[in-house]
């Protein structure tokens, strides 16, 4: 189950409250403010807390630009524009801050994004909890052949669940000496009295990389989106998209406009290098154009074909 | 007067507005939101919106540490042990947005402070405002004799008149000379039909650095103490820490007890050396000591006195 | 002319000075390290030192790519295959040192540029010297009609002379006055002996932001880069493009693959967006596409066919 | 052993070769490049590439500051007088990159500090070295009574025996299926020819964070003192300290008038909070203070006798 640690159900009390404010308000992020959205078997992604909406953007931007007509069709333009245009300090008035329960080996690959602020849970000080992903079946892949970096077929059969059995048996028995190197089983019970129990910082150290931590995640939007773009990629790994397609999804109820321009100028865009621009000037001029003539490696050839078909 | 650009009118607005929200409120924050607070004689600062309060840096600081008892008491104490030990995570959590006006010298020291997100009045888009400082009398300093990097005596007399005069009458055609660059008078007025005038991103060279800019700065409240304890420092130039100053009584009313916490343990507090802890405690110890017989340098040596008395 | 302040004339000693390294070395860097590249009327760009070459971020990239064969050839591939995915942080792994001598308004938009670091020649501390841009006559353009931020025609006969006075004679006004607000002339002989002269960090409010100011500016590769793209675009201000073509030749001898793979990938590329991609499409399978059944705007499209003809 | 990834021989060859350079050189860093400096059990520490030294960054504030004498005593004196009073952009001149092959739960609270760059290991294109760490007999302590976040006594006997067998035989038998999950044995021999092996991305979810990770570490020398003092600390985790004090260790020989500095007013100094200061005043005054009459929290009075006795 995809439950939070006991320390923030005082949240779920938060979250019925409701006070007065002047501030930008985004009916759409208030909606699902405090809601836990699940990630993979016990993961999950939440909004804690944000900063402006649409019309913050559109407002810091009319510093630089001056002002202009405010209706909504026209903040949609200016929006659009910027984004297109990669004048970026605009989106980053807005903020959020999510709480988020993921894996540690995912948590470091998004640990990398470095413009953002991070709060973890600490297993120094605190006993770490008996969570850990096991995949899906369905996403239980081998190695790709082609790509060092992805994954090929799914395993089936004996080979699936033998697999499944050992990432198990292994998180349960991690965690049983974790306990046992502690000392002390969940709850806080102490095991053998006449011992001591070795220091948490050191006897975490037995927990294997898929048990689950958490964090406070703090990032303005410009940098949020630079980290979507790049984690819903196809490249990212599977269990860091699912992450980042949750927050997508979170975007698209907080900042409606922008979340379209996203789409459309990032996500659904593809960059052409100089000879890509010419191969295709050339195809429109009705010039046939093949790999030999266009000057692109094998590579960067394929590549264009998958995206202009 | 300290008056925003035109631009600015719609914020008034707003203010008069109340939504309801989920989220943490601030209420010394949400009184003083979108209030000028005037700075030097055309400047001021103003809070556009935030993020958090002190509960939000204590709910963050349990990630970590763990769920304790949340009387305010225990509250405050965790924000000050933090502050105390430089946990400074917990304080990013928090963000706040302001709109400022300040001359184009006071801007260029600020900017310097990296960790923040800017939206400027760009003078390349829109023609610049003719608002410009003069130190008010009692600011005309003289370069000190001491200090390389500061002010000495007040000027006085024919020379502090002579001085203001100079400045403002330079400011003044320097911006009479930038309208007949640009071809146009405030409003938008053609100077002369039949010359084109020059592009606004060339004619803004003539304007000295003590005409205003505005901008929209946002920065977390780790980095904002930071920016405050260096900028209300006597050492930092007088013109930025009179805004350092009014945005450390924002910070106040805004997160009241962090605010207590930074004037005990940062703005308050001194760093000693590995050499005058040893002093002070060869003093303590009852023994005499000089600055021969204490291995400092006669600076450090001064500093040291002028700390502990 | 484009000089340097005497401070710095203890560098040129430096130059002729080598000692031997056991670090990566660029043959094409070491070769124009510290020498002078004028830039504008007084302006200039040096390097002070560098990090690194070509290799070292092929040996970066292989910590997490693993190791291949080294021979050129694939090095040169997968460098341009770094730089195509935005593998970004190999490019992170050089770094390089400039000194910079460049208008005050030009260094306000420099400066935007946060993740670099900046030793700035202090008017607090300093005097500063009495160098000023002026346009050459065939950069003085006229305010651009359609681009709110751009330039238009260049000025022509009187016009442009009267403009280039107006900017000569109250840059000159300035400084004179500078001078007297301080009290001291080039050199530091005293103006009156009986008055005290104002502070440098007060005087120095005169001068307009055409006047020059210097800098160290160290910065990685990967941001460099970044910094080049966005710099020598067709809409960067003229001034600023100067410098960034002058540091993009200097790339070029420091690390000519990557250089190559810059011009390839980034500063000939263009980002075309989900529509423009289905646009391409349509056209290639043979239909003819107007902006009308392509669902994109006016001024989309015609970005568009400025791109692919 | 503390050995470094194969694909690290070829760094060896480096050593050997000199070439000419006209960039600072800093002797005492050119003797240990590339050397191999071990920490814990698997671990190391070596300098890849460095910019700058001691006189850099007394170069680099003389942009600022303004040219002196440029007798070493004056050099040191300044390089002294900006560390005591936190001018640090001179220090952000230099730059330092390393190699570092550390355990995983190191490696997390490391990459905390933001602003260095990184090139880690990749366990999604690579497969994982069999290096794991366990503590030394001397270093096994319990969990500390009175810090929640540090150790106590040190194990002994059978309880430390058994404790470092559990720790062993989780990493041994992980490994063993992290190969079997691979369906390879070390230098890529299949074990079932029928089976596919799980992707690399998800068998490596097998391994504890004990394992070993390698990355190219680089930052400038204002942030390496930042992480240095705080990652040297007493409070700091013991297995984290001794990579800080190997890294102190080179600094020294790199900048050694800036090190001695860092000694004198970072790592040996104290910040005295504003109650603190006042008690040392009264007492040096002759009054008798005790922790009632302070004004001061139990805790901090404890701290504060810590420090001055």
């Amino acid at each position: 189950m995809n439950h939070p640690h006991p320390m923030f159900d005082e949240i779920e009390e938060v979250r019925a409250q409701q006070t007065m404010t002047r501030r930008a308000v985004s009916e759409g992020m208030e909606e699902l403010l405090y809601t836990m959205h699940p990630v993979l078997d016990h993961g999950f992604v939440r909004v804690v807390d944000y900063m402006g909406n649409d019309a913050a953007i559109v407002q810091a931007a009319r510093v630089s630009y001056g002002k202009g007509t405010k209706k909504m069709r026209e903040d949609e333009g200016l929006i659009r524009y910027l984004l297109r245009h990669r004048h970026t300090t605009p989106f980053e008035m807005c903020e959020v801050k999510f709480h988020i329960k993921l894996p540690i080996f995912i948590a470091r690959q998004w640990i990398r994004h470095r413009t953002a602020n991070v709060n973890e849970y600490s297993g120094r000080y605190s006993v770490m909890d008996k969570d850990f992903y096991l995949p899906a079946r369905e996403h239980l892949a081998a190695q790709s052949a082609s790509n060092r970096q992805g994954r090929g077929d799914i395993l089936e059969g004996l080979e699936a669940d033998h697999a499944l059995e050992l990432l198990r048996s292994d998180s349960e028995r991690a965690y049983a000496h974790y306990e046992e190197l502690l000392n002390s089983r969940e709850g806080g019970e102490i095991i053998h009295p006449d011992k001591q129990g070795l220091a948490r910082e050191l006897a975490r150290m037995n927990l294997p990389v898929n048990y689950y931590t958490q964090w406070y995640w703090k990032i303005d939007l410009h940098n949020l989106m630079h980290f979507l773009a790049l984690r819903v990629d196809s490249h990212a790994q599977y269990e860091i998209r699912v992450y980042a397609q949750t927050m997508l999804d979170i975007m698209k109820a907080w900042v409606p406009i922008t979340h379209q321009a996203l789409m459309d100028y990032r996500i659904g865009a593809t960059e052409l290098s100089a000879q890509a621009l010419k191969v295709i000037a050339r195809r429109l001029a009705g010039e046939e154009v093949t790999q030999e003539t266009s000057g692109m490696s094998a590579r960067e050839w394929e590549e264009l074909q998958s995206v202009i078909g």
